[in-house]
């Protein structure tokens, strides 16, 4: 796990996809700059017309790693580009921090401690909020204010900053933002927005290092996911965390417990408060922007599971559990909950209460556990919004087609339409190494009933830690199913680039097919696996079906011949029809049916 | 594409997945034997009980070729197994079939024709009805026969003979099995049964050969699919088919208006009549099980695709739209539709009515041009009933979430309750190369809906011809949609295969959860990737999180406890709850909320 050459990771200006090149729209200020990815088109020409096809703007989560102006160097981060607006805001001050100490990291003592010359370079001083101020983007929204980052992910989303700060103050909405990561590009959280995704990096105990961590995040940020999670288990939790998010210009979660577990030595009765307390502190003055916090894993739930299945399969979940009922007591994140909430409205970090008791097979969805909680996570919105801090929900799991609106009719009811972000859900649990696709069918409606995130799920899912092609894989295949809702929910402007890419295909302008696609370099890969030839980039078929055999040039060629004799309507086909059954009729056959 | 070749091709026995044997279930008669595999399961032992797992059995499409009391010789074939059925009914006769000429191979002359002498050892004397009589099993269903192969199927898919015989009467069902297709293993298509998926093979002008495509069958059949489609358009068509048929335990299926075109040298204009029916002739007589038939494509209909985004993407379709246009003359499937039944009834050639005006890209989804032709079908399946011909009807295609269900209500109501066959349907456009996953969603959720058969879709659509990787992928993607529906569906013992693995992953027989998985292979490779050594076979974690953080592990020792202290039950926890609030509040305390 040492990382002396953490000097020498390999991360530098990623080239945008083909076609492809960062645009900014600039909004009511000069430092208010949106990214966006533009792919250029070649013009209609020939038999298909003469005419230009104007470039496709689409929502861009890579960050500046694709601005060819940008110079990467990961050991100063990202540039802090919402610092002013969080100092203008004139309600925070900068302190000394927390002390980081060896267990942070899980060692014993400082000798231990890997790259501290390189955390120096990274670390600053942290922000809170000034005595009394609440400082989060629901406190502002409900006081009638449109911060930039609202306007910002107006921007982003092409609606009005107005309606942001409507979802954001109804609490249908959440700005993931902590004023200790201004790198990040604001984005929005709702069922009213783009559907979003969410990547899992972060060690475990037996494998990985704080380099492949880091380039896991800027790779799937590269295919488009919109927030990250950093669920490290092993050793060096608080440096890897410090790395990444300074290099990250997508919100950050993390699930607390965790690192809370490891300065304990792995012992969930050894938990305290105190020391859950210190984390929460600890990682909020890194820049943590939400919380996954199980605090609906109550004592008395947690029989609920025991005739299950698969017992309890969240992280946390479990840890929870084991600590109640070890002690015999309720959960202290339940009874120090208010105590969060002071913590989360200091620095402006959102909640994304944990379903720790979510169902892990077919055979427990929708059970008594898993709504038990629910209930719970219920109540403990409201608490939040008492106190101004940010929310969503987490929910399954393992939940068969049939299983799943109930899901979100129920969440939406019991946690007063807050944010639903889902893992998956798988629809059956007989296909490991395939989990991204079992999931995808899940999450795909899932979101199109109104989940406004989507939790990714790799290849490796139940199998082991995801490896860069499984972030790819996972990435690729939860925009699909993220894009298949927005469709389906007739989001405006989402079947744009659905039209532009079958446009594209149907006039056989290969490039541009590719260029529009979620994964220009595998569709390019894949076409060209048979047909590398340049010429095969213009040519009128694939090897599918080969020159003769290929429809949409057949069915050019129909367009073409119609046009050409006049048949292009139905009408000129009835006309047409009617005088061949006339003549035919006159010459005795029967072969025309009346029309 | 020469095959000289064809004698070395490398097939042999495949051993059975790990774990699983080839059980055999007897019906009423010894030559009567319905294939199964019985996947066997390690014992639950120490803290998860002591308990035998009863061995799983799942449905198995691999053939002989995984019985290893069955030795391979493609050049013999299978065993003809329902040859005694068939002639037993009394009402075929065999006859000297059509000469085969060197036009059927896309062959000027006999001098180039390759494989004669391989060929010759294939072919034997085909079968057709006797005069006057009818040989299908809608035929026999409706008569109140119960068939062999209905008996077959029932044991099949654990239900009644008499339920078979009255879905298949009813033509909610069709069992695709050509009397000159007699090594072909029972099977069902209807939606009252477990979903079944197809995977297309076949070569093109640009690539691809006779062993290949009979590799890709075999190893198709291993990995699950239920039926085969032989769509090769390059050359050496009959061959390559002879070839499949003769070895593929499941049933084929073909587009025979490809071959027809071949013989026209792939001018669509200079199709006739005449040369279709003589390749539909060909072709039942060498067993091909069920034919799409673009007869659905009326002139009048063509203009209807003229403002679509990708027009006609059928080759079918849009090779019968270009002839209906050139000729301006109705489509010759259409006007000879009742010729074509009696040659169908004389082998029992099921019909696929083709979706031959399908969308092709999200903007044309359930447009007009769709469901006129979908009118069609529906008057043409009344007429194939009126002689007893089998139908299912093809279905789309690229369609939003939301758009699905009204495909399979207006199928249902307009085609009387034909079984449905669709391809996906492909949710988005935006994902070439991925399109076995947009597919997958739409597939998963028409079969939920009803849909009796899906056909698979492989990365490679749209990019280019599927090779072996590919066509696994593919059809373990599919069996996932197929699977999943049956869930949804509730359909009768689906979930035990789920909640088996689910309870082997729980306990970490880590080998018999892989064993039941749709790929052991693939699960145990993944696995292996961070923990290959023997131990992590039996170890209660895996590399996602560690020993430390397995929430099954810690699941587990959370139920030890419980039950040591006594508390694994609710009541125990609220009586317990209940006296430690009740010492607290004596010493002052007020942690615990009142339960």
């Amino acid at each position: 796990m040492a990382n002396s050459s953490v000097n020498e990771m390999n991360i530098s200006i990623m080239s945008n996809f083909s076609g492809s090149k960062k645009v900014y729209i600039e909004g009511s200020r000069p430092d208010l700059k949106v990214p966006m990815r533009e792919i250029e088109l070649s013009p209609t020409t020939g038999t298909f017309g003469n005419e230009e096809n104007p470039p496709v703007r689409v929502y861009d989560t890579s960050g500046p790693y694709t601005d060819p102006d940008y110079s990467v160097d990961i050991r100063k981060g990202l540039p802090a580009l919402r610092r002013k607006w969080i100092l203008e805001r004139d309600d925070v001050e900068e302190y000394e921090g927390r002390e980081v100490k060896p267990e942070d990291n899980g060692y014993k003592n400082r000798n231990k401690q890997t790259s501290r010359e390189h955390y120096q370079s990274l670390k600053r001083e942290p922000l809170r909020a000034k005595e009394g101020k609440n400082v989060t983007q629901l406190h502002y929204a409900r006081k009638g204010i449109i911060t930039p980052e609202m306007e910002f992910i107006a921007i982003r989303e092409n609606v009005s900053a107005e309606f942001v700060r409507d979802e954001v103050a109804s609490g249908r909405a959440i700005i993931p933002a902590n004023i200790n990561h201004p790198e990040s590009e604001p984005m929005i959280i709702g069922r009213n927005f783009h559907v979003k995704i969410n990547a899992n990096i972060g060690n475990s105990a037996v494998t990985s290092s704080i380099e492949e961590e880091v380039e896991k995040m800027t790779w799937a940020t590269r295919w488009g996911a919109d927030t990250m999670m950093d669920l490290s288990t092993g050793k060096d939790i608080h440096t890897t965390r410090e790395w990444i998010i300074r290099n990250s210009p997508v919100p950050v979660g993390t699930v607390p417990i965790y690192q809370a577990l490891e300065k304990v030595n792995g012992v969930a009765e050894d938990l305290t408060w105190e020391v859950y307390r210190d984390t929460l502190i600890e990682q909020a003055e890194q820049g943590v922007d939400y919380f996954t916090i199980h605090a609906g894993v109550l004592l008395r739930y947690v029989p609920l599971t025991a005739k299950r299945v698969t017992g309890i399969v969240s992280r946390g979940g479990s840890i929870m559990a084991q600590w109640c009922l070890y002690h015999h007591k309720e959960s202290f994140l339940y009874t120090h909950f208010e105590e969060i909430c002071e913590i989360m409205k200091k620095y402006d970090i959102a909640f994304s209460l944990g379903d720790g008791l979510r169902p892990g097979s077919i055979a427990d969805a929708n059970d008594e556990a898993q709504f038990a909680e629910l209930e719970t996570l219920g109540e403990l919105t409201k608490i939040a919004w008492k106190h101004d801090v940010q929310v969503m929900i987490e929910g399954p799991g393992h939940v068969p087609m049939h299983l799943i609106k109930e899901n979100v009719d129920k969440q939406m009811e019991i946690c007063q339409e807050a944010p639903f972000y889902t893992l998956g859900p798988l629809t059956t649990d007989i296909a490991p190494g395939y989990d991204h696709i079992t999931s995808a069918i899940g999450a795909a409606m899932i979101g199109w009933y109104g989940t406004a995130m989507l939790c990714y799920v790799t290849p490796k899912e139940h199998l082991g830690l995801p490896n860069k092609d499984d972030v790819r894989e996972g990435v690729i295949t939860y925009k699909i199913a993220a894009h298949a809702a927005d469709l389906a929910k007739g989001h405006p402007g989402a079947k744009n680039r659905d039209d532009a890419l079958s446009k594209a295909r149907f006039e056989f302008r290969w490039r541009d097919q590719f260029n529009l696609s979620l994964d220009p370099e595998k569709a390019l890969e894949y076409h060209d696996e048979t047909l590398p030839a340049e010429g095969a980039k213009t040519a009128h078929f694939c090897s599918m079906c080969g020159p003769k055999f290929c429809s949409m040039r057949i069915s050019q060629d129909i367009r073409e011949y119609a046009k050409e004799k006049g048949l292009d309507t139905q009408s000129a086909i009835e006309t047409g029809l009617k005088e061949k059954a006339k003549e035919f009729k006159e010459a005795g056959g029967t072969l025309y049916k009346e029309v």
